[in-house]
């Protein structure tokens, strides 16, 4: 069905980005592929182009557009040429809304222009080895000394954590028996801080481009001028953002579903079997059919949630039903696209393994099926 | 999420028709399930109110909308109310505009103010034994002589038939041995033709208010002015409607989802077992959050198919896509919830077993799921 | 795959059974399902064949065999002849084990002889209103008085309870606020003793022929010669058979499914839709080799279970297991052979129609599908 | 429930694999996945333990048990210990058979001492770019030029091509336009022959230690008694096997099926999220009691075909029926299995991770799920 989220203006976005993509990405892309990491300079050129830095604000050399849809162009333009651009979608709709909402003047005038021009990239660092999803079990450290913090303890699957030059690390300043949520504080560490060090780059089934790392401080000094918003708040800092974040995971999910259908598609029209095209059966044409109809289902409700958070009323609960609903779908259609690949879709260098590697993850970050149906449900009143 | 379809004339709409049901249909409603059917008043008191006509041109006394949304606010308050309102349905979204579309200024004069007032109630034959969607197989025959046609066959499946008063027959008036889609013809029979016998109802699994009945027609004389359209033109006026036939299904399907859902949440809210409120159960919750979930994603896919054929751009694509995903999602998401009930579910007075035995023939009725997946597959250039 | 279960013994069994309903069911079945029951001479048919009574000893005119596999045969058959025969396998394969573990000498000779011969039928009497799959909340009381008790209290659900001629009730005698398990007891009531009330017949969703009855008790003088082992230790008696329960419920799931494919299989062939036989369609074809793969995968863990029962190593989690995976099965598959049916699949006369509906209950009745889970993960050691 | 399939002579073998796995291959697997091959002595190891060669006759050195059952251990075991042996299933189950199968009295001399001792190891090549599961469509040929054949072609997704010493390939020899499956013979290529070249190890999305090569023949000259079996005739010889080898496939399914849920039950009685082991949630609960349910069905079900196979009198629509079911529980399976795992599950080093990767070929290889589909329906008739 025809689409009614886009303006002219996004539409012109979306040409730039496509260009961009398809002179200066997709070239090189197989070569960023194994070496397990895009270039650094991937992201100053995007900012160059006004690409990457859309929602800072104007002052500070950025788009100044609060409006989401820019981001949904470059996932859905990345999608359609086929290269996941390492942890982007993390640096663009988890940690840059981290900055916008709490930096404080003087933070702001120091990184924004950074975060405009790509000259500065951002992770953040929750996850422990041994909490996951569970926040208020964090057991990194750090103790007010003076103007800084001294930083300790570990943390696990930061995406983008290899080429950040920001990490917005959540650590225990204080602990209160009564409240596991209170006492948590958000710093902001820089590359190349003492103590500081970058682990190793963790093996995934998919994914490959983006860096996901472990992460290690030792007695890192943090000048306290790198805390974000106030000490022992992180934890009410951390919801307010959830519902881009889950929704940019539901971007991904449909643009990728889009993906695989596509050329699913051109695959059964030209491969040839039992001397027929696989497109003439009929399970084809029905296994096809029940993709494309699923697709449209998650575009319809995943553009209906763009909508919503365009217009400030997402509520978490719909961004939950969102990422929830179309992830599964990326899950479901993307295994049933490749079978129709046959012993090709096995193969790394069919785009659809690819696609069916990357897409396993999305059922669990951002949020686990799991935790999304707790929250689900909570919104029924249950 | 908040949906975005209905302006305040549909709301005011709204009002009416669950004033009307509440007030007058769910008091009566076991009587009619008992009796396997609704009351034939319920047409005119509803032509009455102003309800039934909206789509009839005002100049015989309709409400001159061609705005499928009123009918939608049928479905949706029906559902809320747990009734069904026997061929209703089929009345509006599939008779009413072969009529609104095809009748000439003679038959508009005729027939119109009926259909407006509720005092012509409707039907369509088309099915006979033996040919199911295979429209082109009718052995039905119209033979004409001067100023009548002769009318033999017969139909079977026919919901309304039992009530109706006009019944719109598909007859083979000629036969073109390179065309079997050639030589159909559209008669209007009326109730009490001399010839024209309304067999037996059929038992179903479900809908039981909805009268379901076999018909014959043995010399039936049906008048040529009783001719909808061009002699042999059927087959080039079945396909016309097709969007609007489907989505009222798919409009049902979602309408009857949510029923489901709601009735279900209280249900298990109130209902205990081994001490505790099913909806103490981590199971129920989930559950209920993934039934929800699909429901939400099946109400913005149909209200994104209604928005399109109120536009006038909705393809029979996107219209099957619709009736397919909606009528698979009604049938997964009522077999859950039902299953939250126990054994109350599997007992006819629970409205859960109803919505359950009614929903199985959506996925067959307006076009089977592989009938839409053909015509899906169809889009795709497959 | 060839089955390995059975001997010529139960192979000749066979014949008689087939024999049987070939000759007395079948012609009258239709009946039966009209009048929402099955005649009572049922029973004392199947008792003078012999078919009836062969889990009672030799002794007081029965088979004398512990053997379950006879009363597989008979759920085979009944399937295979598209007929249920009323609470049957409720009273053979639930409450006769109960006599015939539980009866003292007196009470052997008193009933043997009619459960053999089919003079006596039974029903259980569990649930309750608002207790369900919870049997420690029983409300029914019985006091001690003398050589009686006193009965009182309602059930509803009894399956058989229309016909039956001894029920089994579950009533509580004492109370131990320490041990909700404690204090149950079970009761013979027989037919016509005072107090003791019959109430309307339930109206379900399928399974016509079985009788499904509320009961009530009102000041019943139960003498207690009639009561089923000890007082208080009716819990411990529950779990005993189990197994067999949930096995019996399992046999007739595979057993409805065979034949629900097989009548599909011939349907297909002999349905023309669009010039060709359903069966010409991959479609058809795939969806003809899912089902029939899932039912050989049911036929295998079934007669896996089935031989371990006869061998006394059955286990509550691998009984539970088997009736969870057939019952899932036989939804599954009935649902994808009813939509091949098309519209026909949901007029009741269909024999698939009312596959559909009988098998509903079978995820709910006999522990449902979460009670299952249940047991199923304590035995992992969850 | 307790399998019966094995004695103890299969009991003893199981022992000397699991304890040659513990002690030799676990401690170097990590090494060998990340080399992406097994050492070629891994094989020679088994042969001198007599692991290897059991199914090739005892005067060759063998074991001289046409009893699957010895293959199906190995498998058990591999899955157990959480490691792939390279190509050795094709080996053993696969290209092995042909050899008994076809070899003549001098090539039985010739090769079965290799085949028993692990000198050599074997593969079979009969995919082409273009082919797939297509057989008829082979284009290498085999021109006959004295007592030679001249092979030219290329052949893809050769399992243990790598390592192998003797490759049988399938080439056309004649062409017959009436009959595609004519003039099709079997050659088997040595290691080392000119004109033979292993091309590059295809990248796969898992099974990372089993070598899947494209192999190139640019003249190369195949000894006449190197023909296995009759020219022409090798298409009848190509379905003598398909049961065993199908089965082969399920067994490793299953096996690994059951390793992913042991694996996975550990890890949620482990691991804790909000202060609770994963274990204590009811979701988590359900989850694993239904795989749990899935697996024992499967394994009943393969078990069954396994003692049909053994029995000689295993059909080939049962052994697609197997191969079917027990992929398809797998995928099924593992899916909800890493799921439980949480963001762990998505790095390789862990074993669920793995195990999901190495799942996803066994729908596609060995007969995709729609071919054997397809070979079930014609079993029934369609």
């Amino acid at each position: 069905m025809r689409r009614t989220l886009f303006t002219q203006d996004h539409e012109d976005f979306r040409g730039l980005v496509r260009d961009y993509l398809t002179r200066k990405v997709v070239p090189e892309y197989e070569d960023w592929r194994r070496a397990g990491l895009v270039p650094r300079e991937l992201f100053t050129d995007m900012g160059e182009l006004g690409i990457l830095g859309t929602s800072v604000p104007e002052e500070y050399g950025g788009g100044g557009q609060r409006d989401y849809r820019y981001h949904v162009v470059i996932q859905e333009e990345s999608a359609r040429a086929g290269v996941t651009l390492g942890g982007l979608r993390t640096h663009l709709d988890v940690v840059v809304p981290y900055f916008l909402g709490l930096a404080d003047a003087e933070q702001r005038a120091r990184w924004f222009p950074g975060l405009a021009s790509g000259a500065l990239y951002t992770a953040i660092a929750m996850s422990e080895p041994g909490t996951g999803s569970d926040l208020a079990g964090i057991a990194t450290k750090a103790v007010r000394e003076g103007d800084h913090y001294v930083l300790d303890g570990a943390k696990t699957f930061i995406t983008g954590g290899y080429h950040a030059d920001l990490i917005i690390v959540a650590a225990r300043t204080s602990h209160d028996p009564d409240n596991r949520r209170a006492g948590m504080t958000l710093l902001v560490v820089e590359k190349g801080m003492p103590g500081f060090t970058v682990g190793r780059r963790l093996d995934k089934l998919g994914l490959p481009t983006q860096d996901t790392v472990e992460l290690s401080f030792a007695n890192v000094l943090v000048p306290v001028a790198n805390r974000l918003g106030e000490e022992g708040a992180a934890f009410s800092y951390l919801g307010r953002n959830l519902a881009q974040e889950r929704l940019a995971i539901a971007v991904g999910a449909v643009a990728q579903t889009r993906a695989a259908i596509e050329l699913t598609t051109g695959y059964v029209r030209n491969r040839v079997v039992f001397g027929k095209p696989v497109a003439h059966f009929q399970n084809t044409k029905f296994e096809l059919a029940a993709v494309v109809t699923e697709l449209e289902a998650a575009q319809s409700l995943l553009d209906a949630a763009i909508a919503a958070l365009v217009a400030g009323e997402l509520d978490p609960a719909d961004a939950a039903k969102t990422k929830l609903f179309c992830t599964e779908v990326q899950g479901r259609v993307i295994d049933r696209c490749l079978q129709l690949h046959g012993g090709y879709g096995y193969i790394l260098e069919s785009p659809i393994a690819r696609l069916y590697a990357d897409a396993r993850v999305t059922r669990i970050y951002g949020g686990t099926s799991e935790v999304l149906k707790t929250i689900i449900s909570k919104s029924l009143g249950l």
